[in-house]
């Protein structure tokens, strides 16, 4: 093999993100692609057919994990490359899909080379990563790895009540539990950054080696709903009047702590919501992320004292632990392989964790796996803005095919 | 007449207000009777029977609002007494149909003791006071008084699309633009306070002075919506934190003001509203009332103050009026013969501003006018929770009665 020349073929991997744009393509140029949805079954096909044209064998598996097999020389745990092909609604060209066809262009030019690998290269696509239709996010690489129950898993509803099992079933994706990816030589991911970091440094890779921790939390302030004419201010118990001190009071609080945190009150909801009526119940989310588990027991700590010491203006403060999730390491040796390619190449790039979830988070549990990020110009994601230069696309896919070259070499 | 001896029937004043609650009572014992529902035709059509039983023509306008005419020995303008019978969505058994009982029960009492009045007396039920199914509120008494464009507010739409007019017509309640109110001696309105003040204060009655000038603004902050774990502190734009140090800042400015103004942000509605996304807009009403029009002007200027001194952490801050009104001074001699009556009475009592709207305010441009409150448990109206002592209704309607003779002897 002669590793340091080989390069994907640029044209042709702009062509292929554009040709799967086009299955759920909005008018704004974004992707409405969501699981099990016929703009995804046209993926999946489309796909299958890239890969069989590549003499790669084509499974499924119950969960609707796509597998595609590029033999090697010897019978062995393949290198795996992979994504999802689902999107949000009203996404982008580039999440997941991103990543499905960096495995798909590495094949195409390994096949183009006469290159055979020693290891087997299997792509793959992930059932549902987003859980944009049915809820939870990675659902099927989280059934894999065993986070998630596969029976709950296909009997998850989507908001009109359709069932995860029969509509599988219905875009014909519906395969056999014995496919399953089980055990694997490694599991490398490209995905967009879905942040503004690699851009905002100038940075072409972000070489990731850990995603997050993170929690969440639900707090609860309940006052008392009185005519905002009639009730003079010092009767009130204005809820929404104690959740600004309580959102004042923590972010003084969390702004001591290392500025990698992130914390945001994505979700507020404010009853009965009419503007002659004083608030009497507003209840808001505050998720953290960090990956240090000091950090993140702290946060803890500083919600629940805020929680006494707010100053409550008469209402009751509740707060209640929604889910927490600690932080997964990459494969030490997976990410100096990823970083050694990066520096080899010359690309300006950093080591940093990832703060949004992605299947390799559990596939890590199971193989030995690390992701490469590119850039997301102004950060955008789960947005039809969303856009990484295709040259930045380029770089990255080339510096997962000198990898795969040295895996499977 | 022997004006000091005559009391009403407090027995019949709550079983009349127990009978109305029928029309409409909900499982929490409180009232749904939406303007123009079949409910609303149930108590429309009793309050008729009632009025008939006591030998008063009733006649009804176009917009559906309801007269009922005790002839008096001369002919001459009559002393209104009136409120309205629609309800919100799961409001109580006395916002506005115990002021038009309370007519009721005067006409009642006078004729128990065979009492004809110098001066006619007209009993009214204003439709649509609540707004609740067809916006805007107090529609009618609007049209009345010039405020309201008669053809635009017959032409309004439920949410369900349904038209005012049509519905009207519906329940057989479309009378003639003829018999519209147009002058009068008098105009009084009891009505429960829909505030905590007199039962903090233990009064029993309020003497209405004013309906409250004010302001309602919409503050529209705007940001960058990204992801949650991705995007860190420094690169945000984040609405809700900005939304925060507007509401602590505008909270710091108006606290100097005097305590009897009151201010709500009533509604907030953030965007997009998931915990895993940076809120990208919010979107707020702050609400003012207070009787001095001065006060009322530093008000706004503090909140234009506000949008150009908070720290806005990079987003942007509009604002925009949407809509004031100044405050209606009611009729001196009407205001001063309530409060002579009350004190004659005995019954501990305050002058005092009314924060919320009535018809009232709209009738005092065309005839001299003035309100009586009694108390509101805990403040509470528009809530099943709405209660006001029977003995407190008693004592404001008798209160109401005085002063009726008085005007009509």
């Amino acid at each position: 093999m002669e590793k340091q020349k080989v390069r994907i073929n640029s044209e042709r991997l702009t062509e292929t993100i554009e040709h799967f744009a086009n299955f759920g393509r909005t008018e704004n140029n974004g992707v409405t692609r969501l699981a099990l949805s016929e703009e995804d079954r046209l993926a999946r096909e489309y796909f299958k057919t890239c890969c069989e044209a590549l003499k790669m064998e084509v499974k499924t598996d119950d969960m609707g994990n796509m597998y595609a097999l590029l033999p090697g020389l010897e019978e062995r745990p393949p290198v795996v490359i992979g994504s999802h092909l689902d999107s949000v609604k009203c996404g982008g060209r580039f999440d997941g899909v991103l990543g499905v066809i960096t495995g798909l262009e590495i094949v195409r030019t390994l096949v183009d080379n006469n290159i055979t690998p020693k290891i087997p290269i299997m792509l793959v696509n992930f059932t549902n990563e987003e859980g944009a239709r049915f809820e939870p996010s990675m659902m099927s690489s989280g059934v894999l790895s065993g986070k998630f129950d596969s029976e709950k898993m296909l009997n998850k509803k989507d908001a009109d009540g359709k069932v995860f099992k029969e509509e599988l079933a219905k875009i014909g994706f519906n395969g056999s539990e014995a496919n399953r990816l089980k055990e694997a030589y490694a599991f490398l991911e490209l995905h967009i950054e879905q942040g503004p970091v690699l851009q905002h440094e100038e940075l072409k890779i972000g070489v990731v080696d850990c995603v997050v921790g993170m929690v969440c939390y639900e707090i609860k302030i309940v006052g008392d709903s009185n005519h905002a004419g009639t009730t003079p201010m010092h009767l009130r118990k204005d809820a929404l009047f104690t959740t600004n001190n309580f959102i004042q009071d923590i972010r003084n609080e969390l702004s001591s702590l290392p500025d990698d945190l992130v914390f945001t009150m994505g979700r507020l909801d404010v009853s009965p919501n009419v503007h002659t009526v004083i608030p009497n119940e507003v209840i808001f989310t505050i998720e953290a992320r960090h990956k240090e588990a000091e950090v993140m027991a702290i946060v803890e700590e500083k919600i629940k004292k805020v929680q006494e010491t707010v100053n409550s203006e008469g209402c009751t403060v509740s707060i209640e632990k929604l889910w927490d999730r600690s932080t997964v390491h990459f494969d030490n040796e997976m990410v100096q392989l990823l970083e050694s390619v990066t520096k080899e190449q010359r690309l300006p790039y950093k080591k940093m964790a990832s703060g949004a979830g992605h299947d390799a988070q559990f596939i890590a549990s199971m193989i030995p796996t690390a992701m490469l990020f590119v850039p997301s110009i102004n950060g955008k994601s789960h947005s039809e803005d969303e856009f990484t230069p295709y040259n930045d696309c380029a770089a990255g896919v080339n510096v997962m095919l000198e990898a795969v070259l040295e895996l499977v070499k």
